[in-house]
């Protein structure tokens, strides 16, 4: 399972420096461990630890669902200025657990800040006590069980004693493996970008759509770099540049109730100050910034519950950005138009069906669709020198990109989503059999 | 395939007649005829018509979608007064096919409407002259190709040469049955009531999700009475009976340009007049004419692609209608609920996270879910005496019943749905195979 992202990869901008996951390594002000909690019989790293030593400046974006987790719940009420331990588990999402989910985490703030300040005595590192609103927390797993907060007390040492001060590849694959439910690939992307003429690493990780006990698919994403940016600056980076990465993505149109993506700034490398999104000097960092969420949405979907194929589905000519962005859901949330994805089928009769069901304005005179290059429709008719056999061959691709031109304005929207297929359903009602 | 619904007729009201398929006789002021126009290259009936000696009041509600077919153009273009006849016919959507598709359909109605003028003056029946207008028409079938249009003209004159003026249960059955692309069950429902003293018949028949070679699944429903009741109120009671109904069912979500819901009213029975639909004469109609919207709907959901179990979702407790309608949905539309209902796996955190996402106003310390009788969430909490196996036991269930109280008002909604199944998938991907 899973797809081949090299392409991706490969369709970046060649000024940047590419780097893949063999040429991960140290990111200043940043610590991980990771340990096996038991949370999982078979003894795989559940519990994953980022440590910033010198504190990091952070900002979130959570689920819209209304129903959140416990530690969605904690980390929008413990809003402190630095963030010293992000602490996340995966096999229980901590949601629907009420008072005693909500609890475990104060307890185990409580206790990792305290072993973390003695830590941080010890090393005669920071003079600052770390207080539990320094600790946030990512969980991922079933809803609706009693959170295991004594299995997690018990590794609190061990994950401290594991803290080593630099990183190479085989530690941030351990920490993406760690945060993984039932994804069948790890997540990780990475650019190296300049402020001014500072080199600056944004590195990220992330899980997505899988699950075998547990009850839905989490995204969780976590990105990290030793810039140093303010919470505000970095609360407007995210936002912006979450709408065309994460908010993008469609695996099955279900929303979990522990979604959470938080960027980390550890500030350790020393560059011109940057004071609004809108300065030049920013520029640089914000495309990096888009590429490793890009990099890492597309992951996510590409490891989709069963997928077999990538779908990119690009809308362009719409009179509002609403309009492109409505569109191209109703196609890629549309199972009609996923499973003919699966079957190989050209069947674009379910495009034009998925666009009319999304309510949004378009002049069907001036619709084009195309399947990769080849067109389908054209300025609202069937295109005259159409192949049957040529778009049949195209749809055997792992890869398949849907062209949309509504023909009323220029507002434009990509999504990304997966195909629907028999494993899906497998994984998803099976899995008890 | 298919589920049987022998139980849902059984929880009708008593006192109400109800008939079966073996009931179903004659309906004054209509006439049935269905043959063969080879649009399937199997010989099975694939045009039916429904012929109205005296002319007949209707009204129709149509597909939300923004592209709709030709057909549905014509009739919204043609508003005359009576309707003589509704021409339906399946394989070909008559969607997408532009000016072609859209003068066959004034041609065919061209040469209907003179055939039949013919015919009423042959058989001394009516002084007034047909006109084209005086046709409606119904498609489903395939996108995008070219409407048959000789092909359907060749067959108008065997279709009014079987022109009877009584109707036995074959004849309702095979017009049923000629309407249908892929459903595996033709989809009737009749009920009789009274308007003041006088007995009167609302039988109706439908088809719903399915397809082999076609695009979609058109939901096609066409409602006849006896009665004698004006453009105007057929049009309110219509709208107002579709909400809890046509417009309660799910099966994936996806929206067709071809949707139609008719009713027409022959008149040929003589009752006390009807000038509102708040007048009480007309309540006993109203309610039956719910239970036939209903038994149909329900039909369409239980023969719905795939489908192995028949799912109804029950909300109340809502600060508004619309609150409860977008809870209802988000569960009914949500792939990992279905999945798990075919799975036959009590999974109810994904009922939190369908709730969680329908951004209704929900308060979490009255929320109750129940699968059936049984409890499973209680007032917020996980309920202390649940039981797993009797939970597993009840999900074998071929009908299965989830209720949702919210806890926030008084406001209820129930939608229908059926369980996502590898069959779905197989009917939609892989049918080319």
């Amino acid at each position: 399972m899973g797809i081949n992202l090299t392409n991706f990869l490969s369709s970046r901008s060649k000024k940047r420096k590419m780097i893949d996951f063999q040429d991960l390594d140290h990111l200043d002000g940043l610590s991980i461990s990771a340990v096996s909690a038991n949370l999982y019989q078979n003894n795989r790293d559940d519990l994953v630890m980022f440590y910033f030593r010198k504190g990091a400046n952070f900002a979130s974006v959570y689920t819209q669902s209304k129903i959140v987790s416990e530690n969605i719940k904690w980390n929008l009420n413990h809003k402190s200025k630095k963030i010293f331990s992000l602490l996340v588990n995966t096999r229980n999402a901590n949601a629907f657990t009420g008072e005693q989910g909500y609890k475990s985490l104060e307890n185990i703030a409580e206790l990792l800040s305290k072993k973390l300040s003695d830590k941080q005595k010890e090393d005669e590192d920071y003079p600052e006590k770390i207080k539990k609103n320094n600790v946030i927390f990512g969980c991922t797993g079933t809803i609706g069980e009693k959170f295991p907060e004594q299995k997690i007390k018990n590794k609190i040492t061990d994950l401290i004693k594991n803290i080593k001060y630099t990183q190479n590849k085989y530690i941030w694959i351990k920490a993406a493996l760690g945060i993984m439910t039932t994804d069948t690939l790890p997540k990780l992307a990475m650019e190296e970008c300049k402020i001014g003429n500072t080199s600056i690493k944004i590195y990220g990780i992330a899980k997505g759509s899988g699950m075998i006990k547990p009850n839905m698919a989490t995204t969780l994403g976590y990105i990290f770099t030793d810039a140093d940016i303010s919470n505000e600056i970095l609360k407007k980076l995210l936002k912006k540049n979450i709408e065309n990465t994460f908010n993008a993505i469609s695996c099955d149109g279900d929303t979990s109730t522990n979604d959470m993506i938080t960027i980390f700034s550890t500030g350790t490398v020393s560059h011109r100050k940057i004071t609004s999104i809108s300065d030049l000097k920013i520029k640089d960092f914000d495309q990096s910034l888009n590429n490793v969420l890009l990099s890492l949405a597309k992951r996510v979907v590409s490891d989709g519950e069963g997928a077999s194929k990538f779908i990119t589905i690009n809308v362009k000519g719409c009179a509002t950005d609403e309009d492109a962005k409505k569109i191209a859901f109703s196609i890629a949330d549309s199972p009609l138009v996923k499973t003919a994805m699966a079957g190989e089928d050209p069947n674009w009769g379910r495009i034009i069906m998925a666009i009319g069901k999304s309510q949004a304005t378009i002049n069907l005179d001036k619709l084009s669709i195309k399947f990769g290059e080849l067109n389908i429709v054209h300025k609202g008719k069937f295109y005259s020198h159409y192949d049957e056999n040529e778009t049949t061959s195209y749809m055997k691709n792992k890869n398949i990109e849907i062209s949309i031109d509504v023909g009323s304005g220029n507002k434009y929207f990509t999504a990304y989503t997966m195909d629907l297929t028999k494993k899906y359903i497998e994984i998803n009602a099976d899995y008890r059999s």
